[in-house]
């Protein structure tokens, strides 16, 4: 008996068949022509990292439960990347010296975690990452990002009503959890915590994460901040030390913009955000999530260098990003059929010509597929794989096709069939 | 005293910096267009694989002691993956029946395997897949392997003398160490093992690796195997049951080709090829090894499915790839240098205007990164930057631009500036 293995692939990861992989693609080549218009430069990492990068910066939740974490065949604690960031403050932190500011880069490496696989999370999930690095990042360069995602949101096809950008500065949550509400470090750590997770998880699993503060604590603060509306009434509360200047110009720069809104309640929860955080929210009723999300990091690359680089950045997974397109009805028909590929049905005795056709299509730019059959009874099956191919057309030569360097060109939906040379049967190509 | 982090990424990966990833985004963009004009399709894997998939037929060497393989978080035995055939293997077996045949796809996957980091081979690199299954795959699709890697060397500038495909039938060098040196099966399997390593291993250290036959018999096959110039000298020796019909129709096809040489030496490290297997080998004095593999694997989707299929299909690495371009000039200039952004330096205080000019720029198709200043003081850096960047323009906007809705168009090399509208700036980028 033969034991057969199973075909499904590791728990939480995806398989990508065609349909899928073309809208990845979609999703990279556009997203990669918007960041290249605002001077962002393509880099990659490897995809397993020393464990020490990840361990004080990121979050303890995702080190210390949710990373792929082994020791290698030569004793190395490795771990296979959860999250971007770290590695590229690596890098920018390992040529500091030379690299050129404000530096902007963008990257879509495949990152795994081990999470509960559920909606818009999985173990694996490739991500659009760009970041901005410089001496001193000024409000504008802020706005840059949120510039970007409205570029890339819209190129896409999505409308402004269609998604929200929420921000706010984590310091000045801080300051007002500390000053207004007298939380100690311990507690405002776990604020942040729930505040992260508040709109995703159910209010008595919520409940029980509390332990430093007592949940109505909690509860208050919540409410406290999704009825503020602006900044300014924050700053009243908070009677901080620091100033939020930067902030504030942000702030009242993009307060005319419908689809950018301040947020308190938004903290992100990676450990090394230290001013603006920011995500996108979707509006339609049946995705409110988050499919995007960033910030402000200004001691990261320091674990690396002693140049003092503040940095700014986000990541945009391919898993959210389906989902948004799904749900908004904005995945273009023509990039998950292949549509353009003209298959070409031809006699294997005829070798020598059907090779010439083919090149000569390809270099007018056609692409064509070749299906070789023996005898006349392929021709059937031959007809029905074209259009599951969703050809337009298909090219058939056989040996009297071949005899007079002619090609038939048949319509699939009309089944009408015509004679050409294989010239005019690219200039109907290239017009139809 | 604070402790940094290094910055060196994880011994035998690489970090991708901008030039590197625009060289890398070069080799996967270029092939995608040969490869679908084919009519390849795209697809993905998961980076991490159930074990068992590749534990019976990748290679005993790569499995044992060249894996990451470790156990996830739920106990599950798994692997990063070291190849990509066993992956779409399994997805062709997942959805054998409503696919379409000859199924033709490719992919870019990431791989990793834990080797001793040398030129050309490094724990993690990238690697094209090309692969085409069928239920029976005849001589004609196995010579489109050999026209994929044509037109792919073609398109990266390779003359037909830079390259050689070698090939061979796994079949008929079994037979032939077989019936003509009367070696057993593990002896057989050694010396597949012996030549797979002959070209790239030091003889004395050869020498160790032959344990089931002795090293002057394995030289006098090798010897016997490098003199042989054709199939027809080996089935003289083989007198094999097997007739290697299809094999000799394919070399009868390919023999005129100067580029495409039959070596029955070559014999490929994977166990799960079955028939064809084929290399392509760098010509030049100083890089003469092979920089792309492949074959033949008729069993390898049985593992998983009922349904009889036949695969063929070959990968090509970034290193090698990049080698290959390098050694021979063929890396060209403007691939490494983003030479087509310009740089916008301008005034904080007339943001507004700044960013409609930055729009409309970006509109008509030309990239333009922001460098926004304080003071004066701030121009010479911006220029000395735009410099670093090898921009050819620079855009300077200050207070009196802004105010005359003009700007200033900078030729780095002449230093010369012209005051232009918006409009008239875009006539010149786009022609200059």
């Amino acid at each position: 008996m033969t034991i057969r293995l199973a075909t499904q692939p590791y728990k939480g990861a995806r398989d990508f068949y065609p349909a899928d992989m073309r809208l990845r693609q979609y999703w990279s080549t556009q997203s990669q022509k918007v960041v290249e218009a605002f001077g962002y430069e393509p880099y990659d990492g490897p995809v397993l990292e020393r464990s020490e990068i990840f361990e004080a910066k990121t979050s303890e939740e995702i080190v210390s439960e949710q990373t792929y974490r082994f020791t290698d065949r030569g004793g190395r604690d490795v771990v296979i990347r959860p999250e971007m960031t770290p590695t590229f403050a690596r890098m920018v932190a390992a040529k500091s010296g030379e690299l050129i500011y404000p530096l902007r880069w963008y990257a879509f490496p495949n990152l795994l975690r081990y999470e509960r696989p559920q909606k818009g999370r999985l173990r694996e999930h490739w991500q659009l990452n760009c970041d901005l690095v410089a001496p001193k990042i000024i409000p504008e360069y802020e706005l840059e990002m949120f510039r970007l995602i409205i570029a890339l949101m819209q190129t896409f096809g999505a409308k402004p009503t269609d998604y929200v950008i929420r921000y706010n500065h984590r310091g000045l949550s801080d300051a007002l959890f500390k000053n207004a509400y007298r939380l100690n470090k311990g507690q405002r750590k776990e604020v942040f915590y729930l505040l992260d997770r508040a709109d995703k998880t159910e209010p008595d699993v919520l409940k029980k994460m509390a332990k430093d503060i007592s949940f109505s604590v909690f509860e208050k603060i919540h409410d406290h901040l999704k009825s503020s509306q602006n900044p300014g009434e924050i700053f009243q509360d908070v009677q901080s030390e620091t100033s939020f200047e930067d902030f504030n110009t942000l702030s009242q720069i993009v307060s005319e913009q419908p689809c950018i809104k301040f947020d308190p309640s938004i903290v992100r929860g990676f450990e090394y955000y230290t001013g603006l955080v920011f995500e996108v929210v979707d509006t339609h009723p049946d995705n409110r999530r988050a499919i995007l999300g960033g910030g402000r990091y200004d001691n990261l690359i320091s674990n690396f260098s002693k140049q003092s680089l503040q940095g700014i950045g986000f990541g945009w997974g391919d898993v959210t990003f389906r989902d948004f397109l799904n749900i908004h009805g904005l995945v273009p028909d023509e990039i998950t059929k292949p549509t353009k590929t003209v298959s070409l049905l031809a006699s294997r005795d005829v070798l020598p010509f059907v090779l010439q056709v083919q090149n000569q299509l390809q270099e007018a730019g056609i692409s064509c597929r070749l299906l070789l059959s023996e005898s006349d009874k392929m021709f059937k099956s031959g007809l029905k794989n074209a259009l599951k191919h969703l050809a337009k057309y298909m090219i058939i030569i056989g040996p009297d096709e071949a005899g007079s360097q002619k090609l038939v060109l048949k319509t699939i939906q009309t089944r009408e069939d015509k004679i050409l040379s294989v010239t005019d049967c690219i200039k109907v190509l290239q017009t139809g």
